[in-house]
């Protein structure tokens, strides 16, 4: 018989390694060597999975969008009892306040850099982009509340608005190595207030 | 009589190469090689100027610096007629609206990408992140204007806040390609109403 191999579950072993490389050693030290030294495995064997650097950090990529989703799916299935409370907690999960949320910004600094200058990744990197629009558009229409409020608000407008502002923060957190957690969530909760 | 070398002025020359094949062939078309070939040096005697890619990044950096603040001048320098239009074509320089100033947003983008991961550049990028933070703040204090409307504005938060913002859109920009000109000015637009 031959030897049964579970790629898909290889591809979840591997991207475990990225990530503890990812979080040990930042973005820089994720080489295709390095992954595969903490994967226990052959350079050549992983580069079967990852034939490129921009594979194997587009796949540290979908893990970041993973982990997200499944921490902003909490927040957002909530009836909103206190829609400002929820979003505020919702859009918390994306900034870098702490090493968890450090590392995912990483990832998607790294993964934006090379976005700019690599054409395969643009296409992965909108769609990225694309639900991180969603969850601004969301907040938005939550802080609208129903009604009158809405039907005043620029929905793509601010959308925009706080989808760029998000990504401005998260660049200045990581270019201050993150000592300014305190400083990003005072200029989030003010752009809220000017919202609710 | 030995040879005199005149560093500053080969510099200049260099730069502008640089500034040159950025122009033609992106970013990454800009490596020393290219630019030794352009200005029509060898690799070796270009080494001299720029050891390595972040020192030739950080000259094309400081072009850009110079050519901003020369036409920001312009603008910063005229009595407050109408503060508003004045602090939105100041900020319009910053973005990557035409050819001109694309290219200066990729060199910040490229520098921003490469601060992430290169301390020796971190420095660097910190004074000219700081400059664009005095023109964020100078663009809040003209908008809130003197007496009681200053006085109600936080404006280091403000500053921090269309900082943001601003680094948010440019990088949005160069994601699309810069087809989204119209888009960008709009969303900053309708910043500026709010902060009016």
């Amino acid at each position: 018989m031959p030897k049964v191999v579970d790629h898909d579950e290889r591809r979840r072993e591997l991207a475990d390694a990225v990530w503890r490389v990812i979080r040990r050693d930042g973005v820089e030290g994720a080489s295709v060597r390095a992954v595969a030294r903490e994967a226990g495995w052959s350079p050549g064997s992983l580069r079967h999975y990852f034939p490129t650097q921009s594979e194997l950090l587009s796949t540290a990529m979908n893990a970041v969008v993973e982990r997200i989703d499944t921490r902003m799916g909490d927040f957002r299935d909530l009836a909103p009892t206190d829609p400002r409370a929820q979003v505020e907690q919702a859009l918390h999960e994306l900034l870098p306040l702490d090493a968890e949320r450090r590392a995912e910004n990483e990832v998607w600094l790294a993964f934006t850099a090379r976005a700019l200058v690599d054409r395969e990744l643009r296409a992965r990197h909108r769609e990225v982009d694309q639900s991180l629009r969603r969850v601004c558009t969301w907040a938005v229409e939550t802080l609208a509340g129903k009604g009158k409020g809405r039907a005043k608000v620029d929905v793509a407008t601010e959308s925009a608005r706080l989808h760029a502002l998000m990504d401005g923060l998260a660049l200045h957190a990581a270019l201050t190595s993150g000592r300014q957690g305190d400083h990003i969530t005072k200029v989030l909760a003010h752009h809220l207030d000017t919202l609710t």
